[in-house]
């Protein structure tokens, strides 16, 4: 059953500003705004039309509230695809909290988080995927990230399991058909044909699945792990990337950015930078912890930015020694994992060494495979930046970003789209075994099932309930 | 000359919320807008009417930056009196500075400060000091302060100024036609209905001048200022009034209340306790010091709580000589000032001494004028705090706020007020010493130029930016 009662919250972030939004929706919210509205017109706002907007005051007992603005949405025309209306009001706290507190004296009550899409997806606005994507929307910070949602949100997720879940359900009824003519012995689903589907499917399926690695680093943000010996100038490094992403952020008035430590934007995609503890090879307990948690770091990394000082590397045997055993250490234990080693501190060698610091480091890293490059960089003066930047770009594949492909962001719809898989594949191995009709219907019925755990049309209460708790009030 | 040139500012709190509202005014503000959004239903935006919504794309380089609604106001029936869009988006900054960097890449400029509003005074949709209201209603904490922005935002103060001005301006015209006729010696202004008009406005400007004292401190909060010995419970009283406000304010999810220490409001009207120093008599340089700062505390508050351990005083004689001591230097210095005196700790009493209490305390206050009184109160127990606070209310006369009339909250009306007043006296001697028309005319003139300067006829470019610079940015 699908609830009608009035809810209402601001739906603006809270805090003074020159207008806040307050929506109201539900049955009715337009007779119940109408009774505390007097429009400038003088017109009744309960019987105006859909999508318009009406200058008016809020009044209560006799007393003017505000001067507001109400845009009416009339059913199914609306966010929520119920009756709901929008009171753009002054916006100071205190007029947000009377006018809300009148609509909850006069029979709306408060909205619970994300109760707004919700009834939206309830109503067949939309469907789960796309109400995901509206809270990942909000949260986004980047432009990779920002993209991601904006295009599931859209629907191009779902439509592209609805393609395939519709010649799937095709099969499945000829199959049911099958079965109700056991005796006759008739084929009306051409197993060639279905056998093509299935396969597609699969191939749909490993795709999307694939696409999660890059879509969960997109969205969380790629972690990038920095390692080195101290004061090679690691922090030097974070500084003057995140210096120039400031800049660009702070250039226009009222947007505030909340700026975890190490966390940057570069070409648009989100970054985590991870500084890590030594890797010294030590059979010392505590230093061994380090160590470990180190290596869980980097595994977790999608790079290692082995950072080094390459006056102290060139000049000193010791300092030489010292790191290549670091490097070997990592290469051995991380053979694949890509490897940038940064030579900083080129600002403190006589110029122009910048090509042959790069050749004479490259034997540090012949024992890695061929992920490894060598960078030199000034942190300090901020020379290299730019190609190690295109490097930490180049490194990923955002292809499918750029060509629209679907991308697969959130771990809900990975798991469903990993058991989706598993029973593609029975179904697959099914056919191959020539196993009956009505094995494989019971199959093919897991891979709907699955695919309907991501749009939404199998949900149960606790899902929804995990999902919109995540959402901001107002939404 | 007006400007026309297109603004554009976010015009909800900056942060993440479920939306935010981005404002675009100028002369080709629904062009602009209408060339990087793409409707749903297909349609132009630029072809549509007046205070319609519409849902949309924006988009950018071929990128879907967000879904949004846009709503439409076709000058002059709008905010600034100019074409005004609003953009209805979803609430994460990175989609707010997107969106507003796309539309200052295509023509518009950010806004300044209070540059909606000051373009809906230059276009006359509203005089100064409505333009002003709008100001203090955002800042409007309490029902107090908010009702009177309200009335002035709706224009009750200017249209009383209105009145007068419009009948003053007859008089001085015709005043100008005696001294065109001035040697026909004839006499078209009545004196008698003249001099009726000046006591009528002298009597206007008079209540509205008082009423400044009031509207002051209702805008700012009504100052008291708490005095005792250290150690009688004023923390203890401060927290215990502060703690029912607060539990009433967190009831709405989603508003915030930004407290400074000891502001609160009761009944609807802010009030600021200002925790005094000591006030013992002493010769001590340092401690002097302190005094006179308690004194310039006590010389604001509209009224002084003067606390005290109610059993202490009532137990230990030394104890109540200095109390007695204190009481009577504070009635020997403001020997009018509204004076309460707070038995405190009546729970250490026997049970059922309120009334006994006040009573013994009575003589305490014998030296004061009839403006003090005695309340037993028990803050750590929240007993005689209503009639504390009943008492506060009371003291303050209120009437007019609630009869509807007019109080003058700002100060640069008070200042024009009293210039125009003095010009109304200079005219009504002028009168009584007959002197000539064109001398006459000359002090109209002044009341006339001052009446202007409340409502804005009379401006200059530093007045208004001096008004405006305190507007947030987006109004």
């Amino acid at each position: 059953m699908i609830p009608k009662d009035i809810i209402v919250a601001l739906a603006t972030p809270s805090g003074a500003g020159a207008i806040a939004v307050i929506r109201i929706s539900g049955e009715g919210a337009l007779q119940l705004v109408s009774g505390v509205f007097k429009s400038v017109s003088g017109k009744d706002l309960a019987g105006q039309k859909s999508h318009t907007i009406h200058l008016g005051h809020v009044v209560a007992d006799g007393k003017v509230l505000d001067q507001v603005l109400a845009s009416i949405f009339r059913a199914p025309h609306s966010y929520t695809g119920e009756e709901v209306v929008e009171i753009s009001c002054h916006g100071s706290p205190y007029i947000q909290q009377q006018l809300i507190q009148l609509f909850l004296r006069n029979g709306a009550r408060m909205a619970q988080p994300g109760e707004f899409t919700l009834r939206a997806f309830l109503n067949g606005k939309m469907d789960l995927s796309q109400a995901e994507a509206v809270a990942d929307l909000i949260a986004s910070e980047n432009e990779a990230s920002h993209q991601l949602a904006i295009r599931q949100m859209r629907g191009g997720f779902s439509n592209e399991l609805s393609v395939l879940r519709t010649e799937l359900l095709n099969f499945a009824s000829l199959m049911e058909l099958e079965l109700d003519f056991a005796e006759e012995d008739v084929e009306f689903a051409d197993r060639f044909q279905f056998q093509a589907l299935i396969e597609r499917i699969e191939s749909t399926l490993k795709a999307l699945i694939d696409s999660f690695a890059l879509g969960n680093v997109l969205k969380q943000g790629i972690p990038i792990a920095i390692a080195g010996a101290p004061n090679v100038g690691k922090s030097t490094l974070l500084n003057a990337l995140l210096k120039e992403e400031k800049a660009l952020v702070s250039e226009i008035a009222g947007t505030t950015r909340d700026s975890i430590e190490d966390e940057m934007v570069i070409g648009g995609i989100g970054f985590r930078f991870i500084d890590t503890a030594g890797i010294r090879d030590t059979t010392d307990v505590v230093e061994g912890m380090g160590i470990k948690r180190t290596y869980d770091q980097i595994e977790k990394a999608r790079v290692v930015l082995y950072m080094l000082d390459a006056p102290a590397v060139l000049a000193d045997k010791e300092v030489l020694k010292r790191t290549e055993g670091e490097i070997e250490q990592l290469s051995a234990r991380f053979p694949t994992k890509q490897l940038i080693l940064l030579a900083n501190k080129t600002d403190l060698l006589p110029g122009g060494q910048e090509q042959e610091i790069t050749q004479r480091l490259q034997p540090l890293i012949r024992k890695h495979s061929d992920n490894a490059r060598v960078i030199a960089v000034s942190a300090r003066q901020g020379s290299g930046l730019e190609e190690l930047k295109q490097e930490l770009l180049g490194l990923l594949n955002t292809g499918a970003l750029r060509n629209d492909e679907t991308i697969v962001t959130n771990s809900r719809h990975y798991d469903a789209l990993l058991k989706a898989l598993e029973a593609t594949q029975q179904v697959r191995q099914g056919m191959e075994a020539e196993v009956s009709g009505d094995l494989l219907a019971v199959d093919i019925r897991q891979v709907l099932y699955h695919f309907g755990e991501i749009t939404g049309e199998i949900t149960t209460d606790d899902l929804l309930g995990n999902i919109f708790a995540n959402f901001c009030i107002g939404k």
